[in-house]
């Protein structure tokens, strides 16, 4: 166990009233105790109590946990987990659980009586993750180095004639030859009016002289995430191309420039909102600002009007203000930062003017 | 939607007495209207009323659904998604769920009181989807025919020095290239004893002469999964290992063919494990003998001790007993069958006798 982390997991547990939580999310799991393994089907559980030992649930086909910190109950295929888990519960006493738990798990937990009562507690697990500690900035900047990179090889790769997806196929390799091991999402690759739909996937679209081209791609590094968008021209900019693509980058700067302890994600999305509206774009800007992340791509607590506490140094987000015009165009730029002490440190370095490729 | 598959839903539904189930999984959502997506952490369902309507509920930032058969919600990520799911529900009756539900959903619609109960329902379209028709078994027999023709290719890599990462990394290659879209799970490639860890990881170690080699693998074509295992020898067997060997392969076509409609899961499972059990390994046959199959990997329902319940035609399951003994060696034989009216067919025509490659 990471015995900091599980501190600050059981000052959040005290904060809530939670006197044991159940941890299910593969990566959380990880993030505690250093172990963690994709479970499919089967049951995997790190049950939090306020005090004292923790316990892990392991099926005997995982890997073995190594420490000897933990209680480790492990089980068979053929056992009844949902009765191991009852019985390491203290049934007198609500359980707080993971919200990735699975109803598989939960409803018959419920029906056994488990627990008296059964409530939301990844907050006091997410929250403590959403503060990276030094080494946790330290891998988020590596990762979205290797982000940076892999930007312009994607850009070089914008030739007539090239699909999406034999772009968005190479990226892989092109991110292990920088380090990394993975994707942390399925690339976006969009060309020409196809990156107007913010979540278009990658098809065999050619690139025509002229389109646009929207990459939004990120990767993971030693289990870190990196998420950043450019989109590119292959031609001079039209007047309203230019004045569409400066407003979403005004608009990604200023959100930028205001991120600082105490001020709210809500004010961050308003002040990329406003600009974008301002220029007559507002209802083409049709999502949140941005989301969390961390060790997955999408971390709790978004960058939008409804989400009204204030930032804290530690927290890593993306910027990513987007014009949308179904047929037409999409322009998004997207940047992760960091929250610092006194402002925020910007994780990518890709440039963000315009730029003409191919 | 598929309007069959919908009224063998409704069968089950009413005979579970079921008055309301919210699908949740991505797969299973396809499966009955022929739509899906990726929803990561936001709500995709679709509401099964015992008559009337269905209700697809849908972020903006899907893709829209194109039929005019069901009712669409449509919600922002700024809109309170558990109200606007609350809205569509019949608050007087229980509402079943399915086992993939996180509770990030089931926990605050039940703080809400959306329906008068809830209970696990996804057997009622799990037990429907377990029956494959005519369709899905072509599809079946196809996605189990380029497995077969992966697994010459993988046989033809087992050269000395290549790391199991290596081949493990070039398959998705060949499975695009023989018509698969993706692997159906992360291949197992296990040289030596990293055979005797049934879910070993593919890593950087080398073939070394002697190295028995163990692949377990499957692909998606046209979103149906295959999966196969075959264990080779690269040195002639000593006698050990060809007993250990034959024990399986015994194991495995002795389960095979005693498959026929009416005969149990745990009949089958029986039937291979006391072949291995006299053959003195019944300790080192340490996982069930199979899993249902089809749309995932790993579909409910599966071949064990523990489930008595009868196969029926259309049914399809692996055959895959193994014998693991921890630093020294894992044998694994694995074959798909779909259950006849008679019988059952084996998906897979790749030899399981000993073969020794590379």
């Amino acid at each position: 166990m990471d015995e900091d982390r599980l501190a600050r997991v059981r000052a959040n547990m005290r904060e809530r009233g939670i006197g044991q939580l159940l941890v299910t999310e593969p990566l959380a799991i990880w993030w505690l105790c250093g172990y963690t393994t994709e479970p499919y089907e089967r049951f995997f559980g790190l049950l939090v109590p306020a005090e004292g030992r923790c316990t892990i649930f392991l099926n005997r086909l995982f890997p073995a946990y190594e420490g000897a910190d933990l209680a480790v109950v492990t089980y068979d295929d053929t056992d009844d987990a949902v009765a191991l888990i009852a019985r390491e519960l203290d049934s007198s006493r609500p359980l707080a659980v993971d919200k990735e738990l699975s109803a598989r798990w939960l409803v018959p937990l419920m029906e056994r009586g488990a627990a008296a009562g059964f409530a939301l507690g990844s907050s006091a697990v997410d929250d403590a993750r959403a503060r990276k500690d030094a080494r946790e900035r330290e891998l988020m900047r590596a990762a979205s180095a290797v982000n940076d990179e892999a930007m312009a090889w994607l850009a070089a790769q914008a030739r007539p004639g090239v699909t999406e997806l034999e772009i968005a196929e190479g990226l892989l390799a092109e991110y292990r030859r920088l380090g990394a091991e993975d994707h942390s999402f399925t690339p976006v690759v969009s060309f020409g009016a196809n990156a107007a739909d913010p979540h278009h996937e990658p098809d065999g679209t050619r690139l025509a002289a002229g389109d646009m081209v929207l990459f939004d791609v990120g990767c993971k590094r030693q289990r870190y995430c990196s998420d950043m968008t450019r989109t590119f021209f292959t031609a001079a900019p039209t007047d309203r191309q230019r004045a569409i693509y400066e407003a979403v980058q005004r608009a990604n700067e200023a959100a930028e420039a205001i991120v600082r302890p105490g001020i709210t994600f809500a004010q961050i999305d308003l002040t990329a909102r406003r600009i974008i509206e301002d220029a007559g774009f507002g209802p083409q800007f049709n999502h949140r600002l941005g989301h969390q992340i961390g060790l997955t791509d999408h971390e709790p607590g978004d960058v939008s009007a409804t989400h009204r506490e204030p930032v804290e140094p530690g927290m890593c987000f993306s910027i990513e203000p987007g014009i949308y015009i179904p047929g037409e165009i999409g322009v998004r730029i997207e940047d992760l930062v960091i929250v610092t002490e006194d402002g925020c440190e910007i994780l990518n370095s890709y440039p963000k003017g315009i730029q003409v490729i191919g």
